[in-house]
């Protein structure tokens, strides 16, 4: 048991992190991201999930991200599934951020909700990027970084989410900030499947 | 030769790198991080510098970086040379986001001045810090992180500078924001020793 720092991002993966490092009775706070997202849906998501749960929330804003990083997920379009959403150096941004504010309240160890199908995707998701950049840290302020679910697949994530009882009703995936989900994009489809094969129905 | 991003502080460190790698052929863009310190006068210098070098600069402003980090640096409080002035995360943060800007202007690299003093003070300037963030960042957004000086001493590095011709009236090592450099505060006195070891009297 320990204290450590999880990035919430109102997803699945780490809403079932979130649940998950609870359960192994560790001592949780969490932190998000205000980087000017389109999915303003996400931040709300995240702020109901931690009342719920009772977790210390803070809010991080970095707003000027997109002056740096150039993607889809940000800026004033329409977000398009067709588009590239990888949001360049977006997780060692926040890894970093996450790392100083785990040194400032004592926590030891910042933990994500990188999953087996952000692999190909997202090289900040692989578990030689974490490895190398634990070990960075490590040595700088003496904060690990670890990623729990990172050989795990989103139905394995639904699974244990299931098993510990998360309320799924407070997670979001999908693409556009609808009052449901859009059920076309491909988060979508990939919650759906991942919510189907635990014979989940109500996926939305 | 090649496309290179300069972490520049304004300090002696990083404007001689600055004058080092441009001797070296490499093409230099300068990013400088104002987080809301004290020391306004560093943020000017660097312009100064960039604009008589003919150097692109980016300014990234992360004012909010003081609510994750406590340090003197940090703050309304006057500084004292007697507190710390480590800011937690700092170098991670700042390599993270010259990272992503790196990555977005098609650089190969990212450079920060750490050199051989800062070893015991700051971990993050340290060669296993160096080289495993390197590692994750070379894998995660294809940017490798160097620090060209993390073995020398500062009177070597103003040795080198003064061989590359380096205007030293256009670098800042006070901890104040005064017109000229106090002389009395740990950072003076180290840029007094160093210039004086190069026969360098004009020191402030």
């Amino acid at each position: 048991m320990s204290k450590v720092v999880l990035l919430l991002s109102g997803g699945i993966d780490s809403t079932v992190l979130l649940y998950y490092l609870k359960s192994l009775g560790h001592e949780v706070s969490a932190v998000t991201f205000d980087y000017g997202q389109k999915n303003w849906k996400e931040i709300k998501m995240v702020k109901l999930l931690a009342e719920k749960t009772q977790t210390p929330l803070k809010i991080f804003k970095i707003r000027n991200l997109s002056e740096l990083a150039k993607s889809s997920l940000l800026g004033k379009e329409p977000a398009s599934p067709n588009q590239t959403f990888f949001v360049p150096g977006r997780n060692a941004i926040f890894l970093s951020l996450a790392t100083a504010y785990a040194q400032s309240i004592g926590a030891e160890e910042v933990v994500y909700g990188s999953t087996l199908e952000d692999y190909n995707d997202y090289p900040d998701c692989r578990p030689e990027f974490v490895e190398n950049f634990s070990k960075a840290m490590e040595i700088a302020y003496g904060v690990k970084v670890s990623a729990p679910f990172i050989n795990k697949s989103k139905s394995e994530i639904v699974k244990i989410g299931k098993e510990l009882g998360v309320d799924f009703k407070l997670t979001w995936s999908c693409y556009y900030s609808g009052r449901k989900h859009c059920g076309k994009c491909p988060a979508c489809l990939k919650r759906k499947k991942a919510f189907e094969e635990n014979g989940i129905l109500d996926w939305r």
